[in-house]
């Protein structure tokens, strides 16, 4: 099979040199090897560890498009460049591979349907947690089951500074920075921090495990600036660990979705992933739960999922893509979930309010503010406390699996 | 497709659960109904729940292949006559999906070759860690790494077990008569807590791992019978979580696999799986470390696996069955692994001994008998201690992940 290469960051470099360390391996499985033709990209960046002999390098689409090759990886990254680049391949009647998270979770439907229409492959597995297989997953191994929720913690960067500020107490200005220095942040760590790339992941998974149209601007964010190492340490105290969550429920009709930091119990599978790790934990009605583990991110790391998609679309060619017929009706509305409350007010104020508001709770006794943590509230529940007290901190808590 | 359930316990009425409940699911998917037409079985258990009209009780497996039908589920359990029926349903032409790990372990090479020559799928997914999809990660979504190492928590009532042990300071036998009360021990506890279950486990994981044929009695196992509390809490006190592991290794020339009790850092991944949960971490060349987590057993649970497997068929038909062509060396040279060592002699002759062989170790202080924990050991260095010294309990412990 031979394989463009779309960009040549630190991802493009590590398909390449997985293809070529892993060559004989790859062979022994598929039965044919698979040969780097092309590689598309203005600079060669982080390649001085590729060998290059032999690989035709193109510098404009236009070029590439008149060349002769089977499949096509892109990790351009970008967005409205590179829907444009993936329908003009796929109408060339080329398999895509994609890392492309952006630009897929806008676009995926419709290109999907090119590809379909051209009986070639759009494959995307590196899109969600890296290295974590997540997308076959849903796709083929839990298909027996209706699947009703996923959690994910989706975004290294995120998990990388929220595991500094509960293990060494530091607080987010300092942990971003330490994430900047280990290359786990970038520059502008706004996609990141903020929660947009969890976003994107979360829509793309939720879309294959409920198979629903998601519009991914339609999905609530919310980032982790804001997260004070006090309500970390508090929760930690009465057994909450703080992770940046992207979560999904489906009951068969609506849909929640959401990406927010959330107290997960200590015991919980996904409590204990850490620093730039990813895992995505999923409930089926057969399997009950699940969890699948690995590396966000990383450019051998990334480059096994786009690796195992090239081997599988060289073994099995075209399969359909599934396209979802109907659009998910996003709702926060069929879900209560207990939440973390700080208050600014004092005690007496706080529980006042509470009971004028007949909300039932527990308190976290030690030498902080008042802090509860509520029975299940439904959203307008959720709303009237925020209307009628100053709260400082408050956040969603899971609820217990089995 | 129409399919055949052979076996009518636990796991086979679970898989007629499953395909019932999720029927409309199914087809959405797979564009065809899975029709449950015949039922192979003595004598009709757990079936309460379950809606039999409309299906054919066969009662000989003479009868059953006259009949007409795709697949057959095998959840019989027990090895020469599932082997025989195994032969005369691929024979026949029929894709098998199995849950038999005792049979398989034994058997999978020359049944896969029938199954080749047939032109029909053998599957086995829930063979392995039940409803973990270890089986297809490891075939297809891990596929572009060499693999160098799967560790496992496989059996869960070891893992029940050893979690009371260390959670509650039971001792074996209590835990064991709680794990038989849950129903998560059998009568005969034997296959379980003497890690025959999880030496076939691992055996079929290591197989497709590192694509080598492997003798299931030439991998030695250890059960957990003799684990004493006190070396579980002695382990705690110093960052340590006893598990039940299969281990296995390969260097691209000899393998190392073997079941036994083994610490693992606190911090490990598989240390935060719980009663009667598995997982499987695995580590390959390209995505570093990566783990698959779920439940180990159950009805509905195994059915979702089982139920995969047969919606993988009934999409994609024949896949040739993957056959390692060379048989595996077995070996315990080429790794070194620290241990975990109490003493029954006085501190200073254990010192003497230690200093004699040359071995170096930090000691865990506290109020119990001499115990250390040594530098990783040749399995020489580790039998000449064992001949000089009086030694009252030794555990593998593993080495570190990044």
């Amino acid at each position: 099979m031979k394989v463009a290469i779309l960009g040549l960051g630190t991802v493009g470099s590590g398909v390449l040199k997985v293809i070529q360390e892993n060559q004989t391996h790859i062979q022994e499985q598929i039965g044919e090897p698979i040969e780097v033709t092309h590689v598309f990209g203005e600079t060669l960046l982080n390649l001085h560890n590729c060998d290059l002999s032999g690989i035709k390098q193109i510098k404009t689409i236009d070029e590439l498009l008149e060349e002769d090759f089977d499949l096509a990886v892109e990790v351009l990254g970008g967005i409205e460049f590179t829907y444009d680049v993936h329908k003009k391949l796929l109408n060339k009647g080329v398999h895509v591979v994609s890392a492309n998270k952006d630009m897929l979770a806008l676009h995926i439907d419709e290109l999907a349907e090119i590809a379909n229409q051209n009986k070639v492959q759009l494959a995307y597995e590196a899109t969600s947690a890296g290295g974590v297989p997540i997308v076959h997953n849903l796709q083929y191994t839990l298909r027996a089951n209706k699947i009703s929720r996923v959690l994910g913690i989706l975004n290294g960067t995120t998990n990388y500074i929220l595991t500094k500020m509960t293990q060494e107490g530091m607080d987010f200005n300092q942990a971003l920075e330490e994430a900047s220095e280990k290359g786990y942040a970038e520059a502008d760590p706004t996609n990141d921090v903020d929660g947009f790339d969890a976003q994107r992941k979360i829509t793309l998974l939720s879309r294959l495990a409920f198979n629903r149209k998601i519009s991914v601007e339609k999905v609530p964010v919310q980032g982790i600036r804001e997260v004070a190492v006090e309500d970390i340490e508090i929760g930690l105290e009465h057994g909450y660990v703080m992770k940046l969550l992207g979560l999904s429920e489906f009951d068969g009709k609506e849909l929640e979705i959401s990406v927010e930091p959330t107290f997960l119990p200590q015991m919980h599978q996904l409590a204990a992933v850490h620093d730039a790790m990813n895992a995505v934990f999923v409930n089926g009605n057969a399997v009950e739960e699940t969890m699948f583990y690995g590396p966000g991110a990383g450019s051998l790391e990334t480059a096994s999922a786009i690796v195992s998609d090239v081997m599988e679309i060289a073994e099995f060619g075209f399969v359909p893509n599934r396209i979802p017929k109907e659009a998910a009706t996003i709702t926060d509305e069929f879900t209560r979930h207990p939440y973390y409350v700080r208050f600014n007010e004092e005690k007496e104020n706080a529980q006042k309010i509470l009971a004028d508001l007949k909300l039932e709770y527990d308190v976290f006794e030690g030498n902080h503010a008042f802090t509860i943590q509520t029975n299940p509230l439904a959203p307008k529940e959720k709303e009237a406390l925020l209307e009628k007290a100053d709260v400082a901190a408050i956040y969603r808590i899971t609820r217990e699996d089995k």
